[in-house]
């Protein structure tokens, strides 16, 4: 079983990616990106290259939260990292764009996020970019946060919504002009999710929510687990049918060519592996493959010039024997590494024991389970199995997953009645769309579903390379947002025009 | 400043007198009642004289509960009381009656609140009573539970909403056919403010909210903290003028009095004093004059044979000299005094530093600021000041007030736009009512206001004596009940009929 739990510590690791690999396509370096990018920024001038000269006058600033908002136990306060720009601002009463901070560094959000930028200014809107807690600068207990329960046990999504909560309402009664501004809170991937359950549970703080991409519905027996390899399966049928075919039956030809000398030596040199393939590194290899093709169609998009088109011109012979077979995979494989640094796979199989805040947050309230079945997906049969996961999670931080707590809590689909103002925008080509709410539940929480679109890409700066759908979704993001913030005004009598 | 705070406290314990006194007519065992009244049913077959026959089959169990449900620092469970009653309930899909528990015995509750029990069988219902944690049985850490700050600190009102959460789950998916029963949610004062609140912040597991009697609007600065005395005085007023004069002028005549050797002797015997009055007991003899008539209007209704109109009879002449007037005010006082047990005044004084569940409450997220003027009320001159109240319950906790919490996860009056399905009941004769939702916020944020009622008296149990405002507003209630039940039940498709 420990292999669907790896399969899904990757995957779940990097719902943030995209923000990424638009960057780089290099997709070595996204392994742990959670670990290493801290500290990497030294100005906050920098942007991606698409955004540079709409991010401006960005200012870093923290503010004093507690660490746990619902008890009175523990009164410590931890550092928040926030960022904020008023460049376009009116004030008085001037709206504000909050981003959810999600699994990940906020600046490298802010950095990528271009659907803000490029409409601050016609909304006249102030921008703030809030860090999740345990996620890049805005860590509660420092180093020692991960050395025990009682300081990483107050990571939860609770608490980072009223972090949240707390600042809106911090900067609404300090900062002059602030206090009737209006709130759309827009977040992507876990970060939707964040930004619709605020709307849900602090409807009086924000007139809205943007959630893109979030997999919102996406809870152990009510989501159907394999949706998100057959969804990615299905990104890489759309090209070709060969393509996913070559791929699925990639995995036998591995394991075949696993078993015999000449066999190792070829996967040591079509996947530029560091040391000879070794017969226990079997596993960790199928692992690393599959993950390279399962995270592809979260970032197929325009800006990453079609990375799975790139790919699949490679894989159009499927019937062919296992050496052709593996060497048109390594081609396909080595499109996206631009470097050409070879593959460490020792020391891989472990990153299932590795802990850090998302994989506790998948060990607590956020299961998110991913299976594959080999039939009507293109991975290998792997299952999920809860009693299996809470094993492995029980043994790695002392306590069991409460996957259902967000339901519990947040209501689920059981939302249609009570909760408004909430965009569910997925891109149908992003396998995490699978978990998404597809369908509007009413006339205020409004499912956009963007044909041909990746994960969040209606977040990224527009480009002449756009597709129209991804432009019509923007634009009708755009009017709902206006008209959220033109009822809030008009039920406030507030006099504020775009 | 220990004055207000000693009002303050004093009134507070007894947000839940009401149900108490209706039986007993006794203000003196009112005092400590939340520490006495533990143990005192023996059988869960007795109840309210006036609502014999009409409570059974009510069965008390216990529910494990997470002692916090917002961080994983604190995995320890505690056995949370309720009581049950399937007496009328039609199963599959018959409607839940869920009492939220306020600050008190449960089964207290349960053997007054009529109006649940008057109603259960025309609308089938089961009827639920879910005890607050840290009151009655349901104590996290038994003994201990005061002993530090780490077993207290998760008596806070998120904590006790999410308690009703988990266990409504656990009902409809453990319980044959409750898996689609819609719950309504009633409260009482301080459970008043809980039942909406949980109405706002899980629409998705109850239909709606009855909020009897509860001070929602009841916070520092936004809240005017002469409210209370204001409108218990023209309770009094009410009956007439010279009563209220009698009360207002009795302040100085007591501290004339005190400082005479005939004087302390007059107090001593009008007031039943068990020792000889002694300066120093001034103030505690004060307090506890001032408190009965502060608490008084909360419960002058017929079932209580109107004590304020009963004591009001010997208050008609406000100009009589000091020991006529004390002579007055001993014999109204002695109207509610049914035994003749003497009144021990030392030690009274020490109730401020009495560490309890509800005074840790008002010291962290329910301030509910009183303060009185001596101008526009009959009481003396006492002030509230946020930075004094602090500063106590700095002193009693180790912790500082978070008053305004509420406001900031709740809302406070800016729920119009987004709750929906509340009503806010009060008695225009309850002091209390002067921080409730007087006026109907949205189509479906119901205020029902009911002139010369008191505090709750909706919720008590229906008798020939009731005033005719008390009947309609019961009758309202009920009406806008089954209205969410109907709605509840065309939208799923259930066939449901009452």
């Amino acid at each position: 079983m420990k292999i669907s739990f790896v399969y899904q510590s990757l995957i779940l690791i990097n719902l943030i990616i995209i923000f990424d690999i638009i960057d780089t396509l290099e997709i070595l370096n996204l392994f742990n990106i959670n670990r290493h990018h801290q500290g990497l920024y030294k100005s906050l001038s920098s942007s991606t290259p698409l955004l540079k000269g709409k991010v401006r006058n960005l200012h870093e600033k923290y503010y004093s939260q507690y660490v746990d908002h619902f008890s009175f136990t523990n009164r410590n306060t931890f550092k928040q990292r926030y960022l904020i720009s008023t460049e376009h601002w009116k004030s008085p009463n001037g709206p504000i764009w909050f981003w959810a901070g999600n699994e990940g560094d906020v600046y490298d959000s802010a950095k990528k996020v271009g659907f803000i930028w490029d409409n601050a200014e016609k909304f006249q809107a102030m921008i703030l970019f809030m860090e999740h807690r345990y996620y890049g600068k805005s860590i509660p207990y420092g180093k020692n946060s991960f050395k025990k329960l009682s300081n990483y046990g107050y990571l939860t999504v609770e608490q980072a919504l009223d972090d949240y909560a707390s600042f809106i309402v911090h900067i609404r009664s300090t900062m002059k002009g602030a206090r009737s501004s209006p709130v759309v809170i827009i977040g992507g991937s876990y970060g939707g999710m964040l930004a619709a359950w605020f709307r849900i549970k602090y409807p009086h703080l924000c007139v809205g929510a943007l959630a893109s991409s979030a997999p919102f519905l996406h809870y152990p027996n009510i989501y159907d687990c394999k949706n998100y390899y057959r969804i990615a399966t299905e990104t890489f049928s759309n090209y070709s049918t060969n393509c996913s075919e070559s791929i699925r039956r990639s995995w036998p030809a591995i394991r075949r060519l696993a078993k015999t000398n000449n066999g190792r030596t070829l996967l040591t040199k079509k996947f530029n592996l560091c040391e000879k393939f070794n017969p226990s590194q079997l596993e960790s290899l199928i692992h690393y493959i599959s993950y390279i093709w399962a995270v592809l169609p979260m970032m197929d998009n325009p800006k990453s010039s079609y990375p799975i088109k790139n790919a699949c011109q490679y894989l159009n012979e499927p019937d062919s024997n296992d050496e052709q077979l593996i060497t048109a995979i390594g081609k396909a494989y080595s499109v996206f590494k631009k470097n050409k640094q070879c593959k460490q796979l020792s020391g891989y199989g472990d990153m299932y024991i590795q802990k850090d805040s998302w994989d506790f947050q998948t060990c607590t309230e956020l299961a998110l389970p991913l299976c594959s079945d080999g039939v009507n997906d293109m991975f290998e049969l792997s299952e999920w199995k809860m009693e299996q996961f809470s094993n492995d999670c029980h043994k790695k931080y002392g306590i069991n997953p409460d996957p259902h707590k967000p339901l519990r809590i947040f209501g689920g689909k059981n939302i249609q009645h009570t909760a408004t103002n909430i965009i569910f925008s997925n891109g149908l080509k992003d396998p995490w769309s699978g978990g998404s709410v597809l369908e509007s539940l009413s006339d205020s929480l409004i499912a956009i579903k963007i044909p041909g679109a990746c994960h969040c890409e209606d977040l990224l700066t527009e480009t002449t390379n756009d597709t129209k759908t991804v432009l019509d979704a923007r634009e009708q993001e755009l009017q709902i947002i206006r008209g959220w913030f033109e009822t809030y005004y008009e039920k406030k009598k507030i006099d504020f025009k775009f």
